[in-house]
């Protein structure tokens, strides 16, 4: 699984999208839905956004994916959170699960607890948010690895043993946005450097490339779905950054940009692939 | 009523928007409220959106007109909805309905069934949701239609039938969106073409629509308001697509022209109204 | 305290949330907290959006200021408003009211009287929620003073009084957004002219201004955070209108220009300030 094979699988991916224009629904937060929407659509998916479980039921029975993003929890979550990823697992659907905020609050707690053995396909966060979620799902002690790593502002890397033993548990891919993207199924590891500053400075860039993570993994396998989604926003970032005037134009420019997205800005942005 | 006659009444209907302001109230889906809200604007209404019966009365004391978008459906909206409707209808105001994803779980159903008799005075939705809440109200036979129509990608013209009917029953105007627009009082029917592909990669032109005909209605007819706003959306559409390289400075361009748009784009850009 | 003096404070204030990055959490409406959030990061701030006054409570511990917008009242805020605002209370935060329609609804008039008594230090609304909010809060006769102003399209001066009653009360600042800006901690009273009438054609501006407020209510006092929010306001305004073809493209240029904004802009955008 060399660079030249995951460059070629990311590419088939991007073109299926494009072509196959895949249905793939959100559970999403309040915040951030319109990027998420907005980005699926750029890249050829198509997007609906549900609260209801019965809903989500529904529209399981023709899609292939789904995103469930946990910001701003709300008590229409309570059930139908859980009882939507129920009927993902059920479904065999590769559902993506973005834990924002994981360890602020009760509902949130409760419910990343209770959905854990729905076993999402790609879960996909911050670093924090990945230790904090394999510290609630018991497989490491969240203190122990936050002092060993660099904290406070704590990079990807300081997660990388909690976001394998999720995806050991998941049997998917897990990944860590930051400033180096790290993706891994457990076995393969990948990093992915490129993207821009701008990215923080703008909300929904991650909660947005959770979206198009669902999106890809309607098309192909959780782990090539998670790079995919980390190499075109570290590539498509990269190059609106060089057009932009601040925020606001980058996040413009970064959705044009993905609306045209063919794969051979993967290499003219120069974004790095490395294997572990 | 030829194409001359309606282009002046479309043409006053936008003037009358920009000089007189009205508020144009909205209980509308979560992804789009902001898109809706600034597309109003855009034109010259003011916009508020709220959740709650007791607000939506207090507001229909001053208003003319009122949207109602079914997206993202909630457990607030469960009594709140049919409340809010029934106030519209007992006011005689022009309300819009989006029939957002008809057919789509228990609540959504239970609460299209419920306002029916409230009769919105423009429904507008694609094809598939103009047959479905046809069916719904038990004018159509969704399934004889559908299998009788080009189905699957089903063209605004398939849903004329459901269109009619529908209006027929309300009183007031029908209009079913699409690559070319449909829009009838059950007598008279225009077909608009023009728009861009790129608007169905963005989230949300279909519901900021509906709003824009909710602010026409304001000052106008409900079938001047519904062809009033295809009309705008069909020349915008097309124009903005000529200076855009994505759909984000789509969407941008696009509000930007709705800013100064007088009527002239009616012409300029070509868009085609036929009547049947 | 002579303008100079303002100008230097305002300055400190933004240099200040540049460099120390402050998280700024909001409880604030559905339709702009998009806009919210993207302004609080554009200019150095970090965002949060919560429903949940247990959430409140944690973020509590580790912010100095907090954003409460009254907008898209919903059954969610009944009781975590009040709660979370006791909390802020207790723990002395600099935390920011935004009393969006006050008048409009049963839950929102509740809502405001409730937490009157947790003394909000920045209170920031148009003349007619400050008057509204004056006379719910019995300090002034609503009705005497509508009269007494301009009244219906009710400029900022009208709402001089009931500004400085809360004010006193409160013993922080309050902020009314118009045409021109009045600013007084209920002796200081300062007016700011500038900005552009495309403000009134986005929606969301005055909801941003109070998070972009309370951005600077965590490095500065109440009256230094208004003043800043607003005189940044007028001045960005005031320039991104220059590059503007209408309202998507000024809401763009505006964010971008918060981005770089550096304080400059205040003498080089003529923006006024000048005391009572």
């Amino acid at each position: 699984m060399n660079k030249e094979f995951l460059l070629g699988e990311i590419c088939n991916a991007i073109q299926k999208v494009r072509t196959e224009n895949p249905l793939v629904p959100s559970i999403t937060n309040a915040v951030t839905m319109d990027f998420v929407a907005n980005a699926q659509l750029a890249l050829g998916a198509r997007a609906a956004v549900v609260y209801y479980a019965d809903e989500a039921e529904c529209l399981s029975k023709s899609v292939k994916s789904f995103y469930v993003n946990m910001g701003t929890m709300h008590p229409v979550f309570e059930k139908n959170i859980p009882e939507a990823c129920r009927i993902f697992h059920e479904k065999n659907l590769n559902w993506v699960l973005d834990p924002v905020a994981c360890g602020l609050g009760n509902l949130r707690t409760k419910l990343l607890f209770e959905i854990k053995d729905y076993k999402p396909q790609i879960v996909r966060g911050n670093a924090s948010e990945i230790i904090s979620l394999a510290s609630l799902w018991n497989f490491t002690d969240e203190s122990a690895e936050k002092t060993s790593g660099v904290d406070s502002s704590c990079d990807t890397i300081c997660a990388k043993k909690s976001a394998e033993c999720i995806a050991r548990f998941t049997g998917g891919s897990v990944s860590v946005s930051g400033k180096i993207d790290f993706v891994t199924d457990g076995s393969v590891s990948v990093f992915l450097a490129g993207g821009s500053p701008l990215m923080t400075r703008v909300t929904g860039f991650g909660c947005s490339l959770g979206g198009v993570m669902a999106s890809f993994a309607s098309v192909s396998s959780p782990l090539v779905a998670s790079l995919a989604g980390s190499a075109v926003y570290k590539a498509a970032g990269k190059i609106a950054m060089e057009k932009s005037l601040g925020p606001s134009s980058f996040k413009s420019n970064f959705l044009d940009i993905l609306y045209s997205f063919d794969g051979d800005e993967l290499l003219a942005s120069d974004i790095e692939l490395s294997h572990l």
